[in-house]
């Protein structure tokens, strides 16, 4: 990276603002691990000061009086492509901070936590009317943001937002990518169930003692490549992949009734560690050594958990532990394993659902937000419109039933919008990956099931991990994969695991 | 409080400063202690980075260019005594950040960075000459800093060190006390060590699992009155008391031959940890509600270890607690656990001296590093004096013997200086509570075998922990106990334990 300060001056301004801002996000992350972790309940005010006082001087770094002419002074220096790459991030991270008047964002922030506070008790309660008192401020408050933020990128209002989370993705392709699913989903969800009507599987039965589930779950994030040298597995009431790139911070949740819950989801979270850990360590502490974007981030974690856990060559290589953590059963029996683990089933609630109906949930997401968004509904319209999509994609009547429905999720009460897309953004990049996998390695389920994940490791590494924010996310894609995201790599994926 | 911005607008500024500095103390101390605790290897370069950072942010706002106005436009606004009170602190939390020229600090920093890193190894191969080439120059700084402290605040040069660890005290009371001590504590020792020898004690018999000492040590910190909603129990290589006033964060170490030492060991940190969980609520946030000393702070974690659980009185209630997480066994029988925990050894080593031997230990090196900040000796004058000392005040020749003598510390290395008279003090102070505690609740030790700690608490709490840093250290000693440090009490309670 160029950056010398002799060429460069305001670029080399730029970076060491960068270098403390990440040193900030160091504590904040870490304090805010362990408030979720570790943290006992008398903390919690103290804590909650602390961090907004960091939050505080974090906002006051990125909004810095001098960035916007450092950034603009450093366009014309002469830096290298990756120098270049870092400026574009270091762009992106300023617009973010600084797109929004003071007055707006404290606006958001008072509605999203009037909203969300109120929307505990409303969503049990079935009170959509109720919600919506609040919720059409939110609303409006994300319209604003949605059209400054427009302004200043010149995209449309929804990709505007969208952008924050997967950056350089339009909903012209995503329209294109969830029009084209949506064409083949529904019936491919119905045979996959009518199949699975006659296949017999056998339950595991607990229970299972937190200490096997603990050193099973350590083992499995062995054998998937965790580095315990730089960071641990602990515990937390919602599991979260936390602390920094150096040491990256995991916590599951426990159940004795079952083992797998806690197991998948460790899975799922050593994902996105081992992004975190792989990420290029020459430009750790630049925006350019950070995860992509969380669609990406997701892709990681559904590689592990959907790609590899899930398929049927990894259950041979689970059946032996658990033998071996639980004491033998039955069900632990590979082929059985592997039926418990890709069990298809329509459902009203999102983060229940398999990943054969997952995008279902999501698309009918984002097709309501962007509309909201971009001024097409109102708040008013989502119920009606909800239950119409969910008919068409599950075949699932949700009239009157606002809990299971347009209630479920913390993320519209809490104003982000344009997040949705990233999970099955993510686990179609996921489907990508395997098949540019398979395509380099044509042996790989063979490898695999010998117990030997290299191939998979060594195409992340090369592929995702080390290019931190090196392109932005079609361009990463294309380079990896050698094409743009094709969903038909998901659809193949879908139909080689629940119809064959 | 009076803080009215309106009649006292500079005092009002300085609690904003001291309230900021407050939630970043937090944030250091938290990943202080994960640091320790919880960080796995792989992460320490870049927290040191974070914590470097967050460190020189704390020393910006504590010698933030206002400050000094505002201190003197405070002293003429009209304050109440409470309000005076945190003036005085704030005062000299301003003297102590801003005395140093930042040279000399960096250079002290540096200097003892080399000095200590040398000693690990230095002081393993007995290399007292390796050692005083890096030694000297610590010692140069420490006078030359000793000599601008002096000049700042009147005092001597080792007063205006020690000054900062026991506010208000003075090495010509000091003098005073210790050599008192020295009249009596050879032959005391003495005739302890004596009256042992006839003694039969009989050794508990291990291995102790972990899991059976954590549970232990949480059961009697539950009896000493550990509130586990506002603090933990985890474990470190060092065992200390670290976290925030509202989140105590105590850590032990456990050896599966020993818990005595787990056990005693957490005692200790309780009490530094009870003394913090109750500071005064009204005044945390500012330096009037942080607590008073070293030395007093010490004079709590002595309180529960060496007046309460070492006490025999104690030792009936510790005796079931034992047989239920270990199993009986005749070594828990009280009166054998009471003379286990009051071994009296002449030894070389101060971290393994007991209660009657450790003053000893302590006032040989204060006596000889304040000869050497005062320029009445040299740096290589210190082995020759340490055997002198030794020999008169423990019978012990320690000549050649640099490892187990003047090497054995790592104060010196690192250039603090002024420190080790809090241990002793401490242990006075407690001794000095407990005599005043017998004399408001003459049934105490009988309430205490009956498992009624609650006069120890209300006392403690009442005249210590309430108190926070409302007065300097001489006159929080006389409103607690009537009178001013008596080194009398300390003897009566080692004569009491020892010699009857």
């Amino acid at each position: 990276m160029t950056s010398d300060p002799k060429v460069a001056p305001s670029f080399a301004e730029l970076t060491r603002v960068h270098a403390r801002l990440y040193r900030y996000y160091h504590l904040a992350s870490i304090v805010g691990w362990d408030r979720n972790a570790m943290m006992p309940p008398g903390g919690s005010e103290a804590r909650a000061a602390a961090e907004a006082e960091l939050n505080a001087l974090i906002h006051r770094t990125r909004t810095g009086p001098r960035l916007a002419e450092w950034l603009r002074a450093a366009e014309a220096e002469p830096l290298d492509a990756i120098a270049r790459a870092n400026l574009r991030e270091m762009r992106r991270d300023w617009r973010d901070a600084n797109a929004l008047p003071e007055s707006l964002v404290e606006a958001k922030t008072l509605a999203g936590a009037r909203c969300e506070h109120a929307w505990r008790s409303q969503r049990p309660a079935n009170d959509w009317r109720g919600f919506l008192e609040n919720f059409r401020e939110v609303v409006r408050i994300a319209r604003e943001e949605a059209r400054l933020l427009a302004e200043d990128t010149g995209f449309s209002r929804y990709d505007a937002l969208m952008d924050r989370f997967e950056p350089g993705v339009r909903s012209q392709d995503v329209d294109r990518i969830f029009g084209e699913v949506k064409g083949w989903l529904p019936d491919l969800v119905e045979r996959a169930v009518a199949k699975q009507g006659h296949e017999e599987v056998i339950v595991p039965k607990g229970p299972f003692p937190v200490a096997a589930q603990r050193a099973l779950n350590t083992e499995v994030m062995t054998l998937l490549g965790f580095d315990f040298a730089a960071g641990r597995l602990d515990e937390s009431a919602h599991p979260f992949s936390g602390g920094v790139a150096e040491d990256v911070r995991l916590t599951t949740r426990y159940h004795e009734s079952d083992f797998a819950r806690s197991l998948l989801g460790t899975i799922h979270e050593t994902g996105h560690a081992r992004y975190e850990q792989n990420l290029p360590r020459a430009w750790l502490g630049q925006p350019l050594g950070t995860a992509r974007s969380y669609g990406v981030h997701e892709s990681q974690s559904l590689s592990f958990e959907m790609q590899l856990a899930r398929g049927r060559a990894f259950a041979g290589l689970l059946a032996p532990l658990l033998k071996r953590h639980f004491g033998d059963q039955p069900a632990f029996e590979p082929d059985n394993l592997h039926r418990l683990m890709t069990r298809v089933k329509r459902g009203r609630i999102r983060v229940d659902a398999d990943e054969a109906t997952y995008p279902a949930h999501v698309i009918l997401r984002y097709e309501i937000e962007r509309a909201l968004i971009e001024g097409e509904i109102e708040a008013d319209d989502i119920p009606a419109l909800w239950d119409q999509k969910m008919r068409a994609l599950l075949g699932l009547d949700t009239r009157g039933n606002y809990q299971d429905g347009c209630l479920q999720d913390v993320h519209w009460p809490e104003g982000a919008f344009g997040y949705f897309p990233s999970y099955t953004l993510g686990a179609m990049y996921a489907a990508q990956w395997f098949a540019a996998m398979r395509r380099a390695v044509p042996e790989l389920d063979a490898r695999i099931a010998a117990g030997d994940l290299a191939p998979v490791f060594e195409w992340l590494s090369a592929n995702i991990w080390s290019r931190g924010c090196l392109w932005e996310t079609p361009e990463l894609v294309r380079r990896a994969s050698g094409e743009a995201l094709n969903p038909q790599h998901f659809r193949r994926h879908l139909e080689a695991r629940y119809l064959n």
